[in-house]
């Protein structure tokens, strides 16, 4: 059994500059877990065309699917559809069916679809469209690339079209204790565990609350059963060292 | 005058499966742009020896500096140090400073410093220790690469005492104005104003505010005079069109 992989390409200066809190890729790590995607990397990068173009196809040569998100808009700063088809090295232009729901969006709001907003239905040959609820500009698929828009809100919606669509894996599942003290406590015996069931990943995870060090540890895996019986030697183990 | 380069690598697990929120990037970016040391890439990468030895190696040739978060605890998973120290070349192994540091804040804590604790003072030749004035145990710098936990407290702390010793560069001023219409609207003539000013960088940030759309443009650079008079210009364009 195998699961999918993914990687993420955030595109946007507004991240790198500390403007903006990034989103989407805590929300976009939660929807692949749970339909057994391993997301196994993310990049950001700025709004420059020839970084864009080599994270693209490094990331979608490595994964079965890359998700991007951010840079799809209509002003000078929005270069993604274009990074995106040189990557490919396939040509872009206007397509009739993305300039028809624009067409529509603007004339249901009243507003022009100018020459800026027209960029938006600028789209690589070959691709599909990944339809925006919201504000009609349209996302795309190109072979195994995700393209979306970087607005949180229009991200989810357009990541729930692109995830109906592709085939998931067995879901992975988690379980978590919480052991309150240092992860140095536990770390020998966690390490011994984790040796004796390879098919599972324990996680540890230091905090600290109040200025008192603990630690949880997630364990995961795609079988219940060895999932229980981890946890059952784990509750043992954290119970006897303290 | 050009203005020091860096990168960030997050390495974890907990980020990737949607566990954890990163806040340590966001933290970095902020601190790096006051400082005028730009950003320009961050990448998170599970905990796996060979993923994070080719970040390492990837990121630390094209920045100035490369900032690591996680991985340095004391359990089986926390394998920064002997990647960085693989991606270098160099030996790895318990120094006595660093045992001097965990073994005087263990004494003063009660706890032992076991095995599993002393795998902290493990610590690639040549590295200078990064003090950790929370849990004691070090981060370091080796060449051009800092390496500090992921406990955010600690990451905080671990980078102002990096910070302090590395060279900024002229510090990058921003100024922003708050539109209240979509980009579509302002994208030609905010095109128009990049072209004008070429040593400036604009951003324009989409935002959806109780279902209207708005937009937020980020103007910077670091001579405050053509800052101001790209403002100037810019708020007349904004209001002509308004």
């Amino acid at each position: 059994m195998t699961n999918p992989t993914a990687a993420m390409l955030v595109i946007g200066d507004e991240i790198l500059s500390g403007r903006t809190r990034d989103a989407n890729m805590h929300h976009l790590a939660g929807e692949l877990i749970g339909r057994g995607i391993r997301l196994r990397e993310v990049r950001i990068v700025p709004d420059v065309h020839d970084r864009i173009v080599a994270a693209v196809n490094g990331l979608r040569a490595e994964n079965d699917h890359l998700f991007t998100s951010g840079g799809i808009g209509p002003t000078h700063d929005d270069i993604t559809a274009d990074a995106v088809a040189a990557a490919f090295g396939v040509p872009i232009g206007i397509r009739d069916d993305a300039r028809a729901l624009l067409a529509a969006h603007y004339a249901r709001t009243g507003l022009e679809l100018n020459p800026a907003r027209l960029r938006m239905a600028r789209i690589p040959d070959g691709a599909d469209l990944i339809e925006n609820p919201v504000s009609a500009a349209p996302g795309f698929s190109l072979g195994n690339v995700h393209v979306m828009a970087g607005v949180p809100a229009i991200f989810q919606a357009m990541l729930a079209s692109v995830l109906s669509r592709i085939a998931g894996g067995v879901p992975l599942l988690s379980q978590m204790i919480d052991v309150g003290r240092g992860e140095g406590d536990i770390a020998t015996p966690l390490g011994a565990l984790a040796q004796k069931f390879p098919d599972l990943s324990f996680g540890s995870y230091p905090y600290l609350r109040n200025g008192a060090h603990g630690t949880q540890i997630v364990v995961r895996g795609t079988d219940a059963g060895r999932l229980d019986a981890a946890m059952v030697e784990l509750s043992r183990l954290v119970g006897r060292d303290g």
